[in-house]
């Protein structure tokens, strides 16, 4: 792979066969426009900005679509994966369950509203979206190490993978991460590293790294512009998942701002083929005020994002310098949305809002999204009338120290019907 | 519901159109073959013997359940609830993977090997699946109070189902479940009350209570019957996801020994309505060392099961006195399986084998089926060359302490690449 990104490779033609990456064609940067051949690369020779992949989508129907696995991997022709992606041990995450959340709705005051419910992923979290596709690139590109800094939930997604793979894997992490996130990601038994320090500088420690060690793909750093394309496929399936159609508001979580720029991607792109009637929709991003660099840019009218130090029990979104914070800003001002933020014990009050109504026990991230919901319904923000989808992408299991104070049994009792008569007073 | 099971109602006729619960006609004896109507009833009149779901089967094809929902509801047509279960709200289990496990085949000496994770299920167990049926038969019972005893698991299930249908719930634990199982059941806000004393002292303080409260359903015991047919659905689907065939061998870790019996059950019903060809298949019955009731009475040859004390990490199934123990030897015995137990120290190393083969984290149960598998195989006893499909029934997240003294990060370091490096000896 290392190989791939000299000079030399990048001054050949613009698109490559060199690589079956399925429609992928190229990769172009999302500043100037200038493209290179598909490789193991991130950032643009020109101008440093970030790339991204270029396809071009061949015939893609609902019905080829509705024909494929139940998996991401039914949406392999809008991926930059080989076509014989399902050839190889991967994760088959995806196709997780579009809930109607009435009681929900009905605490919100909203009239229609869906929670995409990611906890149902092999790792529990929509991680494993990104993982597979970055694996799936990064065989083809040649590598056989997969890595990763990270916030916990990727940790999880790519020791897993790994390990079905059988691959080896490095992953760094924050070493004051939540236990469960550590020993979910250990048991995989790859290469875990806890780094003293925050997510910023583990990240900056793995893109050294990544120029190190050529064999090594960090998922979201030097495989990065592949990984990202995962996250579209949340997008795919909420559409595919309503019948075919856009919902016309929803509310994503921010950290990197990835996620968000990829299901805004992914609705263009239903709409630009077809599947899909190409109407208005809502993009809203949310974020713990703990760490709220985007939400403060959108408020502040800012286009640049100004990092912050992170300081919130929502620690999957704890990214206070965020890659795509300023691509989030585009998407949000485009569609008309906005971004906002919540109080820890709002993101707590989130996730129990969320299990007593639904029965979904999220993690801290899906409690920001709802806490955040609610605000903007407060606010006038989201229009309680218009059909809402929220995105909830990680496990309460995974961060059960943030409601561990405030739940619990409502007794102990000694095993008598008696005794139980008197906890529940009748 | 308590009136419909007085005597009066039991001396009527033997199938009843006073609740709509699809296919299902009568409850009958296991024991005795008496018959009643559908009631919240569990134990025969005549003999004491456990009542089970009679079904007419209407004319079910692979197509009719292929153009259903990607759920357990694909098979309502083969369970105890109304043809209308859709309409209310409920938790949608099941349809879960059904995993190649080729790298855990290699590992273990065998050709053709399959993992059903069942940890993808709302609340990642796979009592999500028997939940989610009692839920919509306790509905047309007339029920509104969703209860259980739990080893965990269950309570997870039963608080998270009543919480999205806006049920009430009372939900009875030993008071030293697993942290991760207490905290994933009180978030959905029901009456969550922990019992000082082991799973069968809260079973017994169960049906007492069920005597007491006509209105709640305690879904183990006094609507137990329908309750139990949920466990067909596993088999159901592993046979479907295999390509419409059984597998020959499959090992299925065992508590009360309901899962067991209704997985047989399943394929046998497949074979006779002719959805699949009725080709030979062994069970294989797995336990703890430390609760191995059945394992006993297997290996000594007996009929009768004989409760035990539970000590053992995998708390899911410590059931000392398993209700269907008897079940679980004639199904074992009649496909020419075996039932067998493991320590705990080989349940942690089962755990670990198929995290970092297959990428799954599997909780202690999990853990128990693959140890026990690895020595059903040294033993000569399950045949290497035959296909073998394992239960993964529950989520490691939810038994984290049961690995943590063997696994962590590899070091803890300051953010440098050359103390990366140190770590990684390159
Ligand atoms: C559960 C969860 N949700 C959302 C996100 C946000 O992802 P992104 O970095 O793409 O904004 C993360 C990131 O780690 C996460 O773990
Ligand atoms: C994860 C898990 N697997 C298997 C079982 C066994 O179930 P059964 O009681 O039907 O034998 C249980 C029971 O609680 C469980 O929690
Ligand atoms: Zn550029
Ligand atoms: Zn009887």
């Amino acid at each position: 792979m290392s190989s791939m990104t000299s000079t030399v490779d990048i001054q050949q033609a613009v698109t490559t066969d060199a690589f079956d990456l399925g429609p992928a064609r190229a990769l172009s940067c999302r500043e100037c426009g200038h493209r290179i051949p598909l490789a193991a690369e991130f950032a643009c020779a020109e101008c440093f900005g970030p790339l991204e992949v270029s396809y071009d989508f061949g015939d893609i129907t609902r019905e080829s679509i509705e024909a494929g696995p139940r998996s991401i991997w039914r949406y392999r022709g809008l991926l930059p994966v080989p076509s014989n992606v399902r050839e190889h041990p991967n994760t088959e995450p995806g196709m997780t369950r579009l809930v109607k959340a009435d009681r929900l709705a009905a605490a919100l005051g909203l009239k229609s509203l869906w929670v995409k419910d990611d906890t149902g992923n092999p790792t529990h979290s929509f991680k494993d979206r990104v993982v597979a596709v970055a694996l799936a690139a990064a065989r083809e590109l040649g590598f056989r190490v997969l890595a990763c800094p990270s916030t916990g939930n990727l940790a999880n997604a790519v020791a897993a993978a790994a390990a079905r793979a059988g691959w080896e894997s490095v992953v760094l992490i924050p070493s004051n991460l939540e236990r469960a996130k550590i020993l979910t990601t250990a048991v995989y038994d790859g290469a875990l590293i806890a780094v003293d320090g925050n997510y910023d500088d583990v990240n900056r420690l793995a893109t050294e790294l990544a120029a190190e060690h050529e064999d090594w793909a960090f998922v979201n750093v030097n495989v990065r512009p592949y990984y990202a394309e995962g996250s579209k496929t949340l997008g795919y399936e909420v559409a595919e998942q309503l019948g075919w159609r856009l919902p016309e508001q929803i509310v994503i979580p921010v950290a990197s701002g990835s996620q968000l720029t990829k299901v805004d991607k992914a609705f263009r792109e239903f709409g630009e083929l077809g599947l899909v009637e190409a109407t208005p929709y809502k993009v809203f991003g949310a974020q713990a005020t703990g760490c709220s660099p985007v939400s403060t840019a959108f408020k502040g009218g800012h286009d640049v994002v100004r990092p912050v130090k992170p300081d919130t029990i929502a620690r999957s979104l704890a990214i206070g310098a965020p890659a795509d914070g300023p691509y989030v800003l585009d998407a949000v001002r485009r569609t008309g949305g906005a971004v906002e933020d919540v109080t820890d014990a709002e993101v707590v009050e989130g996730i129990r809002l969320l299990a007593r109504t639904e029965g979904i026990f999220a993690e801290t991230a899906g409690g920001v999204t709802v806490a955040t919901a609610r605000k903007l319904i407060a606010a006038g923000k989201i229009d309680p009338d218009a059909e809402t989808v929220l995105l909830i992408t990680g496990d309460g299991l995974k961060t059960l120290d943030a409601v561990q104070d405030q739940i619990g049994p409502k007794a102990t009792i000694p095993p008598s019907a008696a005794a139980v008569r008197e906890v529940l007073g009748h």
